[in-house]
């Protein structure tokens, strides 16, 4: 067991060294002074070149080798871990250093210009800087491609959600597409026909927000002698799994938006959170991957949050904060404020219906660029074609386009579909919760999340990366990843379905 | 210069991470959820064997002997820069693992019993686990003495102050002792026929306190967009001179201690954050050493804001945030409140006059035990018969006594003599400032401090380590260090001599 010993301790520092960037990120991100920036990226990038230092060193490969020999007196949360360690060092090994550096240097110069560019809808003068970001990461597709046995694109999704492939994605796209164009119109109709809702009229004073986020958070079973709630630009949940930190804006004149972005954030510090406490700092103990980790936040969220039976829980505590007209917190109007479904061109401001539909189209059109059908300078073209397929709209400006994300123009390729997969995944583990726990969204009416906290302790967080995204979701649920439970679940919260 | 130049890029990836490591300290103690305590420990670590790791690296001894060869290429700052190196190399690699090791485990044994210890006054059930760190320290202090050439005491003294030596040390203090039994009964004398201090009422609102502070640092030259101010259990200065974070405790019954702490905070931060720029994340571009940076504090808050002429400024603004009885916000009546001598057995509540006595005795204590002229058993009354000859009381237990500090128990040995040299520094370069800007302490009473602070920049800041604390102070004001800056210091402000 000396080979997989010694990795463990190198993949030991590797993640002490990977949450020591965690918290200067969350650092950054909070309360860092602006001049703080310079020294910070020092910081930064000394940790991410050690950490590829460890990763790259010339005797990992002849410990991969030697810990294959011991694999036979390797316990299951071992042989899972040398699983996930030789994961990343093949990611990390793929790609030679002359790559990575160009790749640096394209993504940072093309994300500086789109922040120019975006407000300008000038994706003609991004272009150029955007098709070496296109051509570079063709490049380390390929070359990781090569390492993994796989093809370019999936290479790509592999990094975020381990073992996803394009023709998985396409397999659980199909239904979503073909389903939204003609639900949507439904959902719309049957809107315009209820109550117009009625918003709780602000201000909403900052403290009152906050004191609610804290509370809510708290009786869903966040851990605050184990983490902080924050204030950053964008919120996002940071930190690491014994110190976790989330993070939100808020917004005087509309308490909701900050709340469940609070909400959702919360989600995914409760994985991080669950992860198994005898399994900290090695691969084997970390989160899933990137889908797994939406379908934390998204069940919280959407599954859960948005309930008509967590809303009877949320509106007498949201009346008593803030107070104003009785009618606005009544349960049924808050829900049609929560859950308010429009065409829109941003993906950001997307509710749950909607939101699929922006997914889509990204994942059409970044596999066609990494696979050469479409050319950069046809993006605009192709995005608003495709909105009009999908969402019936078509943005009149690049801003409100194709210039509307960073992910692409920042090096993120692959990472989109995990958002929707992610909303799939929330769907089918609260049904599967669900049946387990008959009384679960009782006790959401009641403000008590014990059981259900315990469920996804022991079916997905206390799990780490032990299964595979697939058998996570099978042994879970009883079955691999079924579009079907979302497109119910949207049937049944939108047109009132059984 | 190619050997010169692969020390610098080691030393730069070195002082990144340790930035790092204090980025994630000033988290610790300011803002960190109590749970997140081991998962910190294990980045600390991880940061510290990594530095350990670059400095003890196989190649260094050829790189430096390499580097030998190209030094008559090397710019001033350069050949500093290699010489700073070669010490902080010295030092690391002086010990072997085992004795590291061994060192670390026994101080933290010691340090968790002497927190049971202290209370109790149970000096006695300590002496086995610090006989055990006091043999460690001893045995680390003959290795590096070995690999520096100097004796063990001295080579414990340069981890703090580099070049410091205990003869260089007593010819410092022989004045001072000789001068303080004799001085501080004429001091007490005088001070009780002065009219009685009024002390200002309480309760002062934490957040009137801390934006007097904010308000004074930011006159004195803090620049908030590279730092902060923020609360924790002790006061230090944390972060990295781009980012220089400094922390208080406020009590609601007096405004002026945490103040006075904040000033002293000050000091330090004004330091790093004028350490010059162009040498960031270089030996050569850290600070002196411990003695010069409590200098740079004591400037401030003893020299400078403990004055008549800060305390003409002070008064009308603490008056304007706290209010109450017009008597006690008299500027002679805060003076004498801010600057009360008496005798007292805790160091850390010591005024400017006595200080020096706890100090005293702390050197002569530390080095007869490095030495072995003093056995760990004998020290409750090595020191009570100490205090009894400098300060003229006896302490009642322990308690009160050689069990007050956490230093000695904890490993830290060598550091105390910096507090008395930086006080003596800071009067020395203080009457300096006054000889080259005669209006200076005209200024400092309109709340103008810029004239002080380019000086302190040019003259200190602003050197870094280029220099020996030696030359860095006969460059700055004419001569070695002098006791006597400091004796008439004491003379002038506590018995109004000339």
């Amino acid at each position: 067991m000396q080979a997989y010993r010694t990795l463990e301790q190198r993949f030991g520092r590797l993640a002490a060294l990977e949450e020591a960037a965690q918290v200067l990120h969350w650092d950054l991100s909070t309360l860092m002074p602006s001049g703080g920036g310079e020294a910070r990226t020092e910081q930064l990038t000394a940790l991410s070149l050690t950490a590829h230092e460890i990763l790259t060193d010339g005797a990992m490969a002849d410990l991969f080798a030697a810990a294959e020999g011991e694999a036979g007196g390797l316990a299951a949360w071992e042989a899972a871990n040398l699983r996930e360690m030789r994961r990343l060092w093949r990611h990390e090994t793929a790609l030679g250093a002359d790559l990575v550096e160009a790749r640096t240097k394209a993504t940072k110069r093309c994300e500086l210009l789109w922040r120019e560019a975006r407000p300008k809808s000038d994706f003609a003068g991004l272009l150029p800087a955007f098709r070496e970001v296109v051509s570079l990461v063709r490049q380390e597709a390929d070359a990781a491609a090569a390492a993994l046995g796989c093809s370019p694109y999936d290479a790509l999704l592999d990094k975020f959600e381990p073992g996803n492939t394009a023709a998985e994605v396409d397999r659980l796209f199909a239904p979503l597409s073909d389903f939204l164009p003609g639900f949507l119109p439904q959902v719309l109709e049957r809107q315009a026909q209820a109550p117009a809702p009625i918003m709780p009229e602000g201000p909403f004073p900052l403290a009152e927000q906050e004191a609610l986020c804290r509370r809510l958070m708290q009786d869903i079973g966040f851990d605050f002698d184990h983490g902080r709630l924050d204030v950053s630009i964008h919120p996002f949940c940071g930190g690491v799994p014994d110190d976790v930190r989330i993070t939100t804006r808020y917004d005087e004149s509309d308490f909701a938006k900050s709340l469940m972005a609070v909400l959702h954030e919360t989600g995914h510090a409760l994985y991080e959170r669950g992860l198994p406490p005898d399994r900290r700092r090695q691969p084997v103990g970390q989160a899933r991957g990137m889908a797994v980790h939406e379908s934390q936040s998204l069940l919280i969220e959407m599954q859960v949050c948005r309930s008509p039976e967590f809303h009877s829980f949320l509106a007498p505590l949201a009346r008593d904060a803030f107070g104003g007209p009785a009618e606005a917190w009544d349960v049924e109007n808050l829900l049609r404020c929560n859950n308010r479904v429009r065409q829109d061109y941003i993906r950001v401001d997307a509710d749950e219906v909607t939101y699929p539909a922006h997914i889509i189209l990204r994942y059409r059109l970044e596999k066609a660029m990494i696979t050469g059908d479409l050319d950069p300078a046809d993006l605009p073209g192709a995005w608003n074609d495709g909105m009009q397929e999908l969402l019936g709209i078509r943005p009149p400006d690049d801003c409100r386009g194709c210039l509307q994300d960073i992910h692409w123009y920042d090096g993120l390729w692959g990472y989109f579909p995990a958002y929707t997969l992610g909303a799939m995944m929330a769907a089918q583990f609260f049904g599967a919760a669900r049946r387990a726990l008959p009384g679960v969204l009782d006790d959401v009416s009641k403000g008590d999340f014990s059981d259900l906290l315990g469920w996804l302790r022991r079916h997905v967080h206390g799990r780490g990366s032990l299964l595979s995204s697939e058998d996570l979701l099978e042994e879970a649920t009883g079955e691999a990843l079924n579009p079907e439970y979302f497109l119910k679940h949207l049937k049944a919260r939108y047109l009132g379905a059984a």
